[in-house]
């Protein structure tokens, strides 16, 4: 994405490389500049992997938590995680690995996605609360929640450059009789059908102007992709925790 | 909009003319082809208005529905009801002097709303059920209810198109966990921001491939327009009961 | 994509299967309703191929045409033809052909193009000349021309909603001091970039309203399924010449 | 747009009353927070109006600018010159008047367009040359020149971004047989029809995802008003020349 620095190829161990996510990073390694290490299933040890490895990238599962960052502290390697529905302890306990490895831990491994919601921060914080800002985004039919944790994501960023809380104004699947729009929300809609792998627009609406900025997803190979870029570029580093925003310099 | 006939100035009288509805359509017939014959605000008597009209226009309120028929059929001219909030004896009342003159009752004048429903329609009907049907509408801030009325219309089209009933398929206000997609909804999302006068799409979302039908307006002088444009073309008509897609000839 | 009445499971023969249609096609077949009967490559003799199949599939090249012609009919099978770049002569061989078997000729396979066309056409009709047409296409930035056939496709549907030749309207690749826009005409602009498959949107701009009409393409899959619905769809015809539009019944 | 910090009412002197922005201008100062010292036709002498105005706002000719920027200095206020078609020599009495006034002079008012611009500019130095940059626009059917001023602005953004120079990289007006998009170009495309007021798009187009910053104009009252908001910017300022980002604090 950016311009890289010229980079060796570097070994990358897949934790969860039974599952979608692994496979994915699995085969765009078998075509690509970096190599597969090897991977491990959600259920096995990471500590084998770990040793002939770069970089440990995890898609497994919060359970297996414990145990992979182990694994990369033992062999001194950094580690990307990706596995979501992490609780306090398991942030605290990246919190803690982080102390002696880099570590980066992200719901949305998606470059563009990463410099859209940097990008809805900076402009929510340059226009006044008069530019009513809403979220939309469109998935496929089997999608079972609503708004997506991408969404979620650029609210927050929105809320971020306003500096008030997303919770406190949230205003979601409007349906009904509403009344007028609060003002300061920030509004959230959700379209669902086909085969659709994500599309997000924030939208600022001003007085005869809107502003809208937009994220397409053509295939999820996108996650993929960044997750092996993310991981990359986390060799080499200061022990630390770092985020997304840090692989793009922002 | 379809290339019109040569056509003799008409003199529209218009009831309600103290309205927003009214002040537009007077505004547009002073720079355009047809004059306005005079106007008469919502509590005034319409008959004396109708003795110098080709055609009335209606945009005053329901209480007023009785004598504005009762004016046209005295006068022996066609009307055009644009009031909304109509009730069953309304309807009837509109059934009994379509008898005697061309009556056409609408909650939307714009032609281009028109058609996009009419297209609607016949895309519903000729995509199969593995194809979601979502509607998507943005307004300005000030707006109380979602979905909109013209959203509502165009899901009702798209529910026509498939035979079914809208009410039995309608999916709106997605927020929190929702599960899937049911097979067949037709679902509805709104977003409010800014001054936007109003803007829908229909999405016909199918396996790989996306049909997105939608209108613009870029401001709220396409009522008065299409409502010019359906009260003259109602002018020597044939006794009865229209609707805005037979002014488009659909 | 329209609801489809009980089918036995049809063997399909693919000309050209060592194409990247004709491999999409058999890919598509292998996970199912219908079969493939197997499959020639360019160069190859399809009459074998004919003698086994319920229909023939030709993504080959237009010096294989009367071949191919010749094998459907000596089988007395349909046969569809997706190859492009025909000459006049071509033309005349498919339609002596279509005299003794149904055949089925196409540059674009996707159904959900073929209705979009159906509908532009349809719009151009009852729009009169105060709505100008632009035609909007995004490829990949591999595409080496513009505007696309799909465009141009679309182009003639306005055209011929209009019953005007498009050659005498088209107004594309404006740079420059143009001068004002051509009362009447149909414009195209073509945007090139990243991977996008295909996009198309016809716009209609009428005055202070504007009326939209998209085509989005996740990936090519989709002319390989047209291909298979139009290639199932022809068995049991009578003979003749039949088009896309046919198969969705418009 | 940004929160303003409490301002005293300014006097603001309009030369070029009789324009289009200028009349656009003086509209919206009736009904605003601030007020209008009175206007100047292109033709008069503006240095009556500067005697009792708090800021000059300059939407006349180039050939009125030298006695423009005379009247602001001999008043001790600073201008805002909203003119277009400035020559070289122009440019150089813009700096000179600078050294002991207030100076901000521009071809776009809109904040909206401002921020669009830095948005743009940001995103290109952080997406690498493999995001394909395209610019579209479409606007009213009036428009004589194609890609629109803006269109170039939001060109000259992202090739600031870059770092190269627009005019090395443009790709416009695609026609016919183009090849393949040239590597690292800005390509535009232009779309004309109704009365749109000026929408602009600028997408990155990269592997399998897309960006997309858009600006919609509901009508030409935004250039008024971003006048208005940087007119009273300016005063106060220290000497020197500004341009619309310093107004958003970019």
């Amino acid at each position: 994405m950016t311009q890289s620095v010229a980079q060796s190829v570097a070994r990358m161990g897949i934790i969860g490389s039974d599952g979608r996510m692994g496979q994915a990073i699995a085969a765009l390694l078998d075509e690509g500049e970096h190599t597969c290490a090897g991977g491990v299933g959600r259920t096995h040890d990471p500590a084998d992997l770990a040793g002939h490895a770069d970089v440990l990238v995890d898609f497994s599962a919060p359970d297996a938590l414990a145990d992979n960052l182990a694994a990369a502290r033992g062999a001194g390697i950094p580690i990307l995680i990706g596995t979501t529905g992490l609780s306090p302890d398991h942030h605290a306990a990246i919190d803690e690995a982080a102390r002696t490895i880099p570590v980066l831990q992200t719901g949305n491994t998606s470059l563009g996605v990463t410099l859209l919601a940097h990008l809805v921060r900076e402009a929510a914080a340059r226009l006044g609360p008069d530019w009513d800002i809403e979220v939309l985004e469109m998935h496929h039919r089997m999608k079972v929640d609503a708004p997506s944790g991408t969404a979620l994501l650029l609210g927050e960023a929105a809320a971020a450059g306003r500096n008030i809380a997303l919770a406190d104004a949230t205003e979601s699947g409007r349906d009904g009789h509403t009344g007028r729009r609060a003002p300061g929300a920030i509004g959230f809609a959700a379209l669902r059908g086909g085969t659709v792998p994500g599309e997000h627009s924030v939208i600022f609406a001003g007085e005869d102007e809107r502003l809208t900025f937009s994220h397409s997803a053509q295939s999820r190979a996108i996650f993929a992709r960044g997750a092996i870029r993310a991981a990359a570029w986390l060799i080499g580093k200061a022990p630390g925790r770092y985020t997304m925003t840090d692989v793009l310099g922002l």
